[in-house]
């Protein structure tokens, strides 16, 4: 199997289970990618990544780029040799951060301006080329498009413009990126408009189609953006389908930003293959758990003297480990390690959610699995 | 070879190699302690701690007895159960809390009155039995007598009092201590006055004889408290190597809340046996590294382009895995795993530094070692 080349190892209804390759290793799908934004998972070592057996980890590109630089990056070797995790990793544009730190984003056709006021308010400007530039140097093994992503509400016009944006960025990433052990995502825009989302998937292929005609390359696989942007939880679900039908089959479909445990399974049934959120963690660090009964926050009196596992239907080291009476006390306390074990097993709970998810579809058995979900108390913890 | 029995490996000069046994595990000296406060050494998984040889882990009987309180440590099976560490741990009294919280405590000659302002501002009252009590529900291996702690400088009259109180509070403890599988240690008090210390010495020896005689114990081992209470650094050791001379041969030494790497290697010369002090880890959390070279403040921006390892003398997992670049990044960005890898590191670096000392004493060539630290950059470094 060449780098990048997407297996199908099973597919139940629109569920997919599916393998590539990338030059830090072999990752199967559906799959959760933890975020260490900033070239580190919160909290978390990677032997303990390894442990929970994430496949990729996700570093985002604004951020490295303004700390620690990609000079530094660089010198260490790439992004995986300097923070010491060597399998698979994945990096957002950074086209996200500048949509969410809005002020500072002055897009025009030709890239974008922004100054950097979450760091020491200096002034830049980034075209397509140049993101393309700045991610080669990071080294992650699956770079994404520099894309531009609306909130919710916004106009139609608004929207419009910024897919289309999107989609013309996507094909200059295209034309430029030029490493050939990275894959290479373009992000499907649109906003909650389906006939947007359909053209933005239209305009990608077509912008790929001239690429491989002038002896270039074609998208190694598709971000899913703008979504999970402040709307209600169910306007992502009435086009998510038709979003993913519309997609190619051979190339993976990546759900950027989402990471609740019921929307990952029903984005899955959806034809989802790839997550990340900062959820696990960000939870994790505030003292809550996911678990088979619901999120679970520890620092509620009732766990004083409840010296049960944290969830007894995990298998996580932590819930081998650990009493609820003790993560209460680290989190009561303000200790670190509470919020350590706990962002280890709410990452571990969304690992192994998307391994039961692909078990399931390899058996054949998606079906049941998604109905055992969505019966269960967990599925009401949105 | 009986529990607590303490067998001399080897003395070289007054500096000894002992073993004794606790109904955790066997420990080797001289050794430091990682302090785990409220039962979790910060940032640092159990794990960790026996990656790094970690022998005993100390944890506090005013803090645990507040919270989570020993019912729920009972509950639990005991402070080992409650934070899955199963090796040995000591607990102090909370005597030296108390007089660092001064304004909270009022001793009299039946225990010791206060308020924990910290926690929930309730109102409690220890004699030395009701610390014993705790102590024994806490469930360490090792625990130590209720004492009173004078700071620096201090009027010799208060100093005798709490000397007197202290040896007093000894025998209490001795009388009623219950626990055959925990040890039980006196503290030799005297602030800086050397005739002090000897008498305290006389006297918990002359307490445990009338114990002895009564059909009772006698202390394990002997705790040195009131030094690193504010005191010039050379005050200490004016008297320490007078007072090591003093005290049994037989029962482990141990100098209570230092850990100052070159204070470490002086007193072991002195003849003191065991350590403990918060300085790796809380030095660890504020990006401060101990080394072969001295302490490096990794905040410092020579090492954003230096991607060597933390100390290139230094075999532990954060020195062979990880850069200073890429620690200066976490610790400039605030990122957990910045404290968690130098607390890792700066534990070892101390555990490992006492096992150098015992290798060096075991082969005779303690003198050797001595002065080659002495001489060494490190050695400046209080």
């Amino acid at each position: 199997m060449s780098l990048f080349e997407l297996q199908i190892d099973a597919q139940d209804g629109a569920a997919r289970a599916t393998t590539f390759e990338t030059a830090h290793g072999t990752v199967q799908t559906p799959l959760f990618m933890p975020v260490g934004t900033h070239a580190t998972v919160k909290g978390i070592t990677p032997e303990v990544l390894a442990e929970i057996g994430a496949q990729i980890v996700l570093a985002n590109t604004y951020h490295l780029y303004m700390r620690p630089g990609t000079d530094v990056l660089q010198e260490a070797g790439g992004v995986h040799e300097f923070m010491n995790y060597h399998g698979p990793m994945l990096t957002d544009s950074g086209g996200f951060q500048l949509f969410s730190l809005e002020h500072m984003m002055k897009p025009g056709d030709d890239g974008v301006s922004f100054q950097a006021r979450d760091y020491d308010g200096s002034k830049h400007h980034w075209t397509p080329e140049d993101n393309m530039r700045i991610q080669e140097e990071i080294g992650a093994d699956i770079v994404m498009q520099l894309d531009q992503c609306v909130g919710y509400p916004a106009e139609r016009a608004s929207v419009e413009a910024s897919t289309k944006l999107s989609w013309e960025w996507g094909e200059r990433c295209l034309r430029s990126h030029q490493r050939e052990d990275q894959a290479l995502f373009g992000i499907v825009q649109g906003g909650m408009h389906l006939d947007l989302r359909l053209e933005s998937i239209r305009q990608l292929r077509a912008a790929e189609d001239r690429n491989l005609a002038a002896g270039g390359r074609r998208f190694d696989g598709f971000g899913i953006g703008g979504y999970s942007v402040g709307e209600p939880h169910e306007l992502m679900f009435e086009t998510l389908p038709a979003v993913c039908e519309a997609m190619p089959q051979d190339r993976p479909r990546y759900l950027m930003g989402v990471g609740n445990p019921t929307t990952l399974v029903r984005a899955v049934a959806a034809g989802v293959d790839m997550f990340d959120c900062v959820l696990p963690t960000r939870t994790g660090r505030m003292g809550t758990a996911f678990s088979s009964t619901g999120r679970m926050n520890l620092s509620n009196a009732k766990y004083t003297h409840d010296h049960g596992p944290l969830d007894s239907q995990c298998s996580c080291s932590v819930c081998q480990n650990y009493s609820r009476a003790y993560l209460r006390h680290l989190v009561k306390q303000g200790e670190m390690l509470g919020g350590i074990l706990l962002s280890q097993h709410n990452l571990f709970y969304l690992l192994n959610l998307m391994r039961q998810a692909r078990a399931a579809i390899l058996e054949g058995s998606f079906d049941a699995f998604y109905e055992e979900w969505m019966a269960s108390p967990a599925a009401n913890d949105y």
